[in-house]
């Protein structure tokens, strides 16, 4: 998918809305991905984002060692692979194979993007204090991707036990807020 | 509006597809409401959710002093009170009055609940410890209540500077994920 760089000051209009996101790493030669809708934005730039990570998901210790990830964003048409990413672990399955996920090198991080999902945030950890109590960690995104092409996304928004609400329609009310 | 009690094992499915919320406070006896998007799940049972509540937020105060908010859930048609909520400062406006807005006393919490939202969750603060470098609470809910009417609620998805997506249709893939 062709992408282009999106300004570090716009990424909180991706993960405001709260869309389920892929959390790729990479750590002693293997790449992973994991489902994830435990995230919010702290800053708006530099892009701050907590995201939880929990301590049993074969991720955490890549997250932990490698302190990097790219926070994937995945749209309706990819719904099947999202639900089988966050099914299964990366102890026992290669995920970007099982669910036929292109790997696409990052330019900041060590983990991949990954291609089919419109927006790309690369992240590194910046902060580990709330880690132990609540598997919360504080993430930088350093450089993000998106695809041009891509208007009102049709982003996945979980509302438990796989039911997932889809992104509707965007309307506009006059705002002062950022 | 007429509400029941939601089991508190329930509220993640509320939360985790990033509504707005507004966030209501009450201290020296002034009843308060800010719009927020920042806020993450952070454990299922009981029910911790994150927060930003930027200490410029004549809000953070009241959160600060008094431990406790109720987390109110709105759906599209308030829009324009959730967006002239996050217009304005408490510390000039009476929000409650000038938005119509209707506070309803609370089971747990000395906050309102704002009765037009579909759903309300009741809150105390217990971990402040990223409060200083982050505006960051940790918030544990005690009560939650919903509108049992209410399927499929038409929340709003902020996307920036007054734009927002509206909740889409709900789909269903067979999922293990809670």
């Amino acid at each position: 998918m062709h992408k282009r760089a999106l300004a570090l000051s716009e990424v909180y209009g991706l993960l405001e809305t709260g869309p389920v996101v892929l959390l790729s790493t990479a750590h002693k030669g293997r790449a992973n991905v994991m489902t994830l809708s435990w995230h919010t934005m702290l800053e708006f730039e530099p892009p701050r984002v907590g995201c939880v990570v929990s301590a049993n998901d074969f991720s955490f210790a890549a997250l932990r060692l490698t302190r990097e990830c790219v926070l994937n964003i995945p749209t309706v048409e990819l719904g099947p692979k999202v639900v089988g990413c966050g099914n299964c672990s990366g102890r026992s399955v290669d995920k970007f194979a099982t669910f036929d996920l292109t790997p696409s090198p990052a330019a900041r991080v060590g983990a991949p993007l990954i291609d089919e999902c419109y927006a790309n945030l690369e992240c590194r950890v910046i902060d580990t204090r709330l880690m132990k109590r609540y598997d919360f960690f504080v993430l930088e995104v350093l450089q993000a991707w998106i695809d041009p092409a891509r208007q009102d996304p049709r982003t996945l928004h979980h509302r438990g036990r796989g039911a997932f609400m889809v992104a509707g329609e965007t309307i506009r009310l006059p705002s002062k807020m950022r």
